[in-house]
Formats: C-alpha cells, sequence, structure tokens
C-alpha cells in the first residue's frame, strides 16, 4: 500500500506472484488495479505476471494486456538463457501459475495412499483441465493453462522426487486427520488455505472442479482419502472434453 | 496381417499401439485402415487408440470415431480403479500418446547437459506446444494433446528419475557422437528412428518443430548440444501462442 505514492502514470508494475486472496478469491493483480484505481491511477494495462523459474536455460511468460509494454519487456527481460514469450491473458497466466500449488495437496495425499505414478499422471490431467474450466469461466484464455504458466510448473513439480514423508497431504494419505496432524507437528497448515480457495472459487464459479473438492472433503470434513479416491473414480462416465 | 482374414464386419479392433510407421510415416490406424480396407473390410469407424498404464488407480482415453462403440467399450473397460474416458479424435490420441516417446531425446540431451529441471519443463511445454501445432496439421484437434494421451503420458514421463547414464541420449548431451555411443556399446539405437520420422513430419507437414529438428541435428548431423541449446534460445522473440 505504501508503495502506491510513487506510482506514476507510466510506471510498469510487474508482479511475480501466484495465489488468491483468502477472503474476497482475487488474484494480484485485481488486487494492483483495486489499489492503484483507488488513487486515481488505473493500472488496467500495465499489469505483469511473471513466472521466474532460475537461472539455467528455461522459458517463462510474460502477460500483459497491453502488447506494446509486453514487447519492450520481452526485450529487456530476454537473455540467452532466459527465453521471453509475450502472452495477452495476464488472468490466465496468474491462475495457470498457482496450478501446481492448488493442486500439491492431491498429489501429496495419492503419494501418502501409495498409489503411484499412474494415478498421480492422472490427477494432475484431470486437474489441469478443472483449472482450465475454471479459467475459462473467470474469462481466461484455455490455451493458457497448457502453456509455460500451467503446464510448464506443472511439469517442473512433477520432476521433482515424490512428496516427502512429513508433509501434511502425505500424512492426510497415510490416513492421519488434520487436527491430529497440526497438534503432533505444531507446523502451520502450509498451503492449506490454498484448498479452501480453490473450493471458494469453484462454488462461486458453479465450476464442477471434483478434485478439488475432495482434497477439501478430506482435509476439512475428515473423510477418508480411500472413500475421496472411490468418489473420484465412481462418478459418471463422461468423455474426456 | 494373418489377423485379417479373421475379422467381420462387426469386429471391433482395438490399438494400443503408439509410433509411426518409419517409410510412409502413418500411423497405426491409418495402417490398420489400409489392411482392412484392402480386403474390402473398412474399418474407418472401427479402430481405437486406447492408453494402458498399469493396475492402480489411473485414467485413460478410449478414441473411437463411432461413439456408440466408444460408449460400449467404455463399459466393458470402466472398473473401479481404471477410469475411461471417450474421445472421438483417434489420430490425435495416436499421436499424442506417442508424444512421450517422441521428445525422450531431447530430455536425455538435456539431462546429460546437466541443464537441469527447470530447461527440462521449458523443453517439455513447448515440445507439447509442437507437437500440438503438428496434430492440429494433420486434422486431429488440439485439445486433445493437452489430456491423458499427451500431457498425461508426458506427465508419467516426468515423474520418474532423470534419465540412466548409459542412454544414448544423455551419451549425446555429454557429448559424444552417435556412431561412437553405436560402436562403443554395441546397443541399438533406441528410439533414434523416432527423432528421424518425428523430423519427416515436420517436413512434410511443414510445421514449424525447433525442438524435433535440433535433436535431428544433433543425432544424425553431429550438432553440438551446446549450440543446438543456443539455436533454441537464440529464435526470433514471439508470444507464446
Amino acid at each position: 500500500m505504501e508503495a502506491v505514492k510513487h506510482i506514476h502514470e507510466d510506471t510498469v508494475i510487474i508482479s511475480a506472484s501466484k495465489g488468491i486472496e483468502q477472503e474476497r478469491l482475487l488474484t494480484v493483480s485485481a488486487i494492483i488495479n483495486e489499489i492503484t484505481a483507488a488513487r486515481g491511477r488505473s493500472s488496467q494495462d500495465r499489469v505483469f505476471a511473471r513466472e521466474v523459474i532460475d537461472k539455467r536455460p528455461t522459458a517463462v511468460t510474460l502477460a500483459a494486456k497491453n502488447q506494446d509494454i509486453a514487447l519492450l519487456l520481452q526485450e529487456v527481460f530476454n537473455t540467452d538463457y532466459f527465453r521471453v514469450y509475450t502472452h495477452s491473458d495476464v488472468l490466465g497466466v496468474e491462475l495457470g501459475g498457482g496450478f501446481e500449488k492448488r493442486y500439491r495437496h492431491s498429489l501429496r495425499i495419492c503419494d501418502g495412499m501409495g498409489l503411484g505414478h499412474s494415478a498421480r499422471a492422472a490427477l494432475i490431467t484431470r486437474g489441469l483441465s478443472e483449472i482450465t474450466r475454471l479459467g475459462e469461466s473467470m474469462g481466461a484464455d484455455k490455451r493458457t493453462f497448457s502453456g509455460l504458466s500451467g503446464l510448464g510448473d506443472l511439469v517442473l513439480t512433477c520432476t521433482g522426487p515424490l512428496s516427502r514423508n512429513y508433509s501434511v497431504g502425505v500424512k492426510l494419505g497415510q490416513g492421519q486427520k488434520l487436527s491430529g496432524i497440526l497438534s503432533a507437528t505444531k507446523s502451520i497448515a502450509e498451503g492449506v488455505a490454498t484448498a479452501s480457495s480453490a473450493y471458494g472459487l469453484s462454488i462461486k464459479m458453479g465450476v464442477e472442479m471434483p478434485i478439488v473438492e475432495q482434497v477439501y472433503e478430506v482435509i476439512y470434513k475428515e473423510k477418508n482419502p480411500a472413500d475421496a479416491v472411490s468418489t473420484l473414480l465412481s462418478r459418471t462416465l463422461r468423455s474426456e472434453f
């Protein structure tokens, strides 16, 4: 909030943040727009979402509604190890970038249950399908989710090792309840709130997100993870798209 | 070929095969159609491509042009651990199912060069983008590639460990030449032909596939892998989609 007074008409604001605000379910660019607009400085065309990974060869998406600014920043940030692609779908890049985070619980629960790589692959693919439906309902471009922000992040998660034994999700998958896990470890419920905001968005937008819903049930309603898997597998048969 | 005489008008043919024929660059369903049509038994509406993974909870795509048959087989194969989605895009499912195979070389070369997970994620995401362009140009539905056959397979690859040291691709990434690798190990060039058929398809269809092209250059033209990476990173800047 303090930074607002330093923002001029031609200031370019770059957001590299993921995640959704808990209470009102807003993305970071929406919050930036709200704050700058309240000061009479609309940043509608100056907000960016950018995926930064690390310094080895990589590719990122830089989204801006104003394509002149996107092209300018592409020139500024692109190097011989950091390839920058422009995109106009700010909302999609923001939502897609947080995809991995929102489905991390389901992956960990899956790991904790010992269901293996195929179940993981199915969870992730159908998860991307859910998030794409949600994004479309919010006005994002569905192609965005199969790009670097979305699929790219997802692949980064998948290339990591199976989840560590001490994570909350793995313990849930092993049959422990959230209350017991939290009191035993004194840890904060890392990412637990994320599961709640994803569920909140699916309700708000009226989009069917069965994985998000089951994760919510396991975390907040103490549903047995095996029953959650059964629920997912016994849904009405349908076509893939 | 011998099986053809046992195929009746109402015989359902299920193909679980991936890959493209070397010489004429045909998919398996195209070959099946060709053989059955030559015997006066068109199987145009009876060919399937199906992704089979293993017995733990998983989801697969079953594609058939004839949706009545797709729904019948969905009922037949769906179990409480094996969730079957129907799809009408046989070509896309065939091409998508082979995606992982076609890009395995690039991943191994990347591993052999020690470029890390981010480069891998970028390769895979941009690779999926290439394969989607190719599939569209051949008449497949682009959505198919972000589904279980395509992305799903890809995730399965990614969740595996980094490539083993003795694979051809890793040795290429470490700077060895194909001729030397093959003579030293007496191994057959596992999947090397796949790189050639993918390149052949990109030329035939006039689709830009920079990763496929660079892998082809490294394998068949003894291009230095570091130069191939530079070529990929120094391409004209563009938008993501």
